[in-house]
Formats: C-alpha cells, structure tokens, sequence
C-alpha cells in the first residue's frame, strides 16, 4: 500500500507518494492560485489523482490521503476551521475529496504533521518528540506516548507564540515576546541586518553583499571570517533559542527534541553543539536524572511536512 | 477500601485517608524533624499505620499508600531520587515501607500529586488539566488523556521554570525570568514591599502595618481601600501570571486549567475575573475555536497534595 501527502502551503501545493517503508517515492509540486474553497478542493484531489496516476499506482493501492494545512483543523469532521495566509474557513476538505475519491481523508496542522513525519522516522527509538521548525515563524509540534497532542481545539502547539520576554517584541498574535520573535529565521535575519547597519566595518556586509541579500546563513558565514559583530548576533540567537528549548524541556522532559527548518542547517559546530551546551547548563533536570533529553537535528528536511501528512494514515509499524 | 495520602513537605508530614468517593475523611500532620532517610522512612510507615488504627479501619481495608515528595521520584523503582529543602537521596521508599506493611505504594512529586488530586475531583468532566499552585513558588502539574505527564524522568511540569522574561530576575535554578520569580506569593510579597518603599503614603502602609508583616494578601486588602499603588502591584501580578498561563494554553490547549494556592484565595474580583478576561484576549485561539479553556479556581485547596497523593493509587471511577 501507498500514502498520499499533500503539504498546503501559503505559495505552493507540495504532494508526495509515501510507501509502507516510509520513503518518499514520489512528489510533486505546484504554486497556489487560490480562486475558492471548491476549486482549490478540487486542485487538491487532482493533484493526489495525477500523482497515483503518473507512478501507476492503482487507486486500491492508495491506503489514505493526508493533508498538512497551515492552521487549526479539526480532523473529526475532515475540516479546515481557518488558515493564515490562505483565506479558509470551515472548508469540508474531506467531504470535497470523497465527491471524487472514496479513500479516507485525513486532516492535520501543518506543523504538527512535520512533527509526526520524524515522530515516525525515529520510533521506536523514542515515545516522545518534540520538533521546533525554524522558518519563517517558528512552529512546534509535540507527541507524547506516540500520539500527536493537538490540544481540545487541535491548535495547541503553538510554541512559537510561548512568550519568552514579557513586554518584548510585538507578535502578529496579539501579544509581545514571543519566542518566534527571537528565534525564527525572519528573526536572525532581521538581528543581522540591525547589526549591519550599527557597523559599517562589520564582514556581515561581505557575507551578503547588500542589506537586502541578507538571509539565515549570513551570520553563520561571517561568523567564519572571524567578525565579532557576527559571533555577537550567533550568540544572541542561540540564547533565545535555547531559552524556549529548556521551556519545553522544564514542561514536557520529552526523549527527543528535533531541531528543523532553515537555519537548522548550519554546521553544528556553529549551532547545534552551542546549542547543545547551553540547553543541558540551563535544563532544571540535574545530573543525578536521567536519562536527558536529546537535542539532534531533523532528519526528514523539507519533506517532513509531506511524509508527515501522508503518515498521519499509516498504522504505526510496531 | 480506603487509600493513605502523604504530602512530604519541607516543614510538615501531612498524612490523611481518603475513601472510595474521594473524601478525607480522617487526617494528622507534624513537624518534620528530619535525621536520617533511615529514620524519616519509619516515620512515614508509622504514621500510615497510627491513621489506620486510630480510624480503626483495617490493615487489610488499606488499598495503597500514595506518598508526595518535593522532588523527582521514581515510582516503578519506589525510589525518591531528589527532594530539595530536605537532603534526600535515592531513598528507597517503597522498600522501607514493605519491610513493615506489605501494601502497594505509590510515589509521585508533590505538585504532580495535587494536580492528580484535582484532576480526579473533575474528572469525568475533562481529560486534560492543568494546575498552577501559586505558593512559595509556582508549582505546576499536567494532566493530559487522563494521565499524569511526568516525563522520561519524572522531572517534567517544572513551569514555574519556563522563562517569561528573558535576562530577568535571577533564580536558583539557574534561569533568569522564571515564572515563579514574578507569579509565586513569594514574588507577589516581594513587590507589594518594594511598593511601599516606593510610595511611603499607600495604603499598602495601613492593610500590612509593616514591611515585615507583608503576605500575599496585602495588596488585595489595599486595592479596597482605592489605593492605586496597590491596583499597580496587583495589575502587574496579573499580567505575568496570565502570561506564564497563556504560555500553557498555547502550548497544550487543555480543557481546564486551574490556579490554586495561597493567592488563589483572592475574590473572584480581585484576581479570577481579571485573570479570566486577560487570558482569553491573548491566548492563541480564535473565537472560531471552540472549546476554549476552562479557567477555574482549583477545588481542593491544601488538601490536594493528600488526596492526590492518596489516590495515586486509586483506579479511575470510569
């Protein structure tokens, strides 16, 4: 048997083929032209169509179809209660994919469906995962007991928006401080450009030719060079980040905490390792505890999204 | 049957015997006079005893002893690994109990065994809840599926010591800006003082009658008597624990979360209602979102700790 992905994005629609072994065997993708609910309903099912078709696979052998939305759903009903972004709102996906298909449908938070994506890369190695993406914001997605917890209104996980510096920087959300207002790449980013622009000496501005070309890895290659600026504005990064990683780890002492998304892919004796240092000095478990949290990268990337969604039907292997 | 509860704590025993409907129905408490983990264990065992005889319930009519500590516990070993205030170490409970009284006992960490406590009072209304004990420190407990979430070491729930306030206020466990530095009683005292050092004229003057006389609930009385002094202590109060209480909405979205402790015992109008009004307009979820949390006082007050402790090893009524 196969699974059916697909990761819903704000600008693409990404699909995968997942088989019994959890590889990605297949994929495809294509931008967003969001015209309604019922035309983009029926783009999602096309798309889960052609893509079964292309690899010929008969529709039998397609087990599920997952779906990772980039909001709160409520996978009982198979419906999207409402994206960011994407401007959907109590959209029956399941109902608009059984018109064409009768094949089981299942709905999860995007964020949520990367974590369950490594969740299963790693069982049974681990009961409990946490993974942090670092992205655009910074999404959280967390399972316990080998079970996804999406709270009662499955839009818990929202660690992105754990406040880490009351009365700090302004979110979206309503609230200041929120840790994805440190620690995600639209974070870094914005922290070298600042310091870019209080020094003009900086080999930041080498790094990235011009304050528009700044991205997550600027810092990281001046770094490099040698520059001081640079090694300041890493060093503050990972502070922020590691204060939101010790608050998951004081509330949930999970096994696993998975670092993905972007700025992930820094070389680890830039990040993961400092990162590493400083989460067990500031955890509250002590020494005589264990065993310890691990704190590893992701291992899925960009498809954790995909295989995630599309696992969200797989029964579990063990 | 009937269940024995102990809450260890770093001045009292409290020992108390719950019957099947969960009620106290006989309790005692001393001083702890602590001399050897040797000793401290006879103690234990002998005052589960001397409640049962004086109850005249028999030995036999006991289902468990559940015993609470101010630490991490390892309930499979029976061992308490770590307690602070008192200098316990990999104390083999179970096993000190069991060479006196063959009954089954049951270890957990104190604010885990109130939550416990809590939760068993409302379930079967919810199957997630969340307390926050608003003492010394801030104590928390999580109750997620009906199950107590302890983490791979029993040193999970520790949110008095997630970080609000990044490079705040210095805390012993190593943080700066933990919870409990801003939302404890101990830190509501501290700020009523710092008040009044401030503002020789506020009535926070009259309601304590010194510096030294401050408690936790100085700065309520002073808020009825129009002080704006004290309307500024207890506003900022509010504001960092709704923050920290948002920090676990959006992270778990449980069905209840309950505050109890010392400060609790505030009016509803002074702290709950204001408490309530804040939450909701800066928790994550959408008024599309529904449920929402439950914000409620917690019911047991003191007791939690024993009846929790108790029924540890009480089977669900469900």
């Amino acid at each position: 048997m196969y699974y059916i992905g697909i990761d819903v994005g704000g600008t693409n629609l990404k699909a995968g083929l997942v088989d019994e072994s959890y590889a990605l065997v297949a994929a495809k993708s294509r931008p967003l032209a969001f015209e309604s609910q019922e035309a983009m309903g029926e783009t999602l099912v096309r798309m889960a169509m052609e893509l079964a078709e292309e690899e010929n696979i008969p529709r039998e052998q397609i087990a599920s179809i997952g779906m990772g939305f980039p909001g709160p759903v409520d996978d009982r009903r198979g419906v999207v209660v409402k994206t960011t972004n994407i401007p959907l709102r109590e959209m029956p996906v399941a109902d608009m994919v059984h018109r064409r298909w009768d094949v089981p449908v299942h709905l999860g938070n995007d964020a949520d469906c990367a974590a369950w994506g490594e969740y299963r890369c790693f069982a049974p190695e681990a009961e409990s995962l946490i993974l942090v993406t670092l992205g655009t914001g910074v999404g959280t997605g967390v399972i316990l007991d080998g079970k996804l917890r999406t709270g009662i209104n499955s839009c818990a996980a929202e660690g992105g928006h754990m406040v880490i510096a009351q009365g700090g920087r302004p979110c979206p959300c309503g609230r200041q401080g929120c840790w994805e207002q440190y620690a995600s790449a639209t974070a870094l980013i914005r922290d070298t450009r600042e310091a870019m622009e209080r020094d003009p000496g900086s080999a930041l501005w080498k790094a990235a030719g011009s304050l528009e070309a700044v991205d997550g890895r600027t810092a990281f290659t001046a770094l490099h060079m040698g520059d001081s600026t640079a090694k300041a504005v890493v060093d503050s990064y990972i502070r922020y980040l590691a204060a939101g990683i010790v608050n998951f780890i004081n509330i949930f002492q999970p096994e696993v905490v998975c670092i993905g998304g972007g700025v992930s892919k820094a070389a680890d004796e830039d990040l993961l390792l400092p990162l590493q240092r400083l989460v067990r000095e500031l955890s509250f478990d002590t020494e005589e505890l264990k065993p310890h949290t691990r704190l590893v990268k992701a291992r899925l990337g960009n498809d954790a999204g995909i295989i995630g969604a599309a696992l969200l039907g797989a029964p579990m292997a063990r």
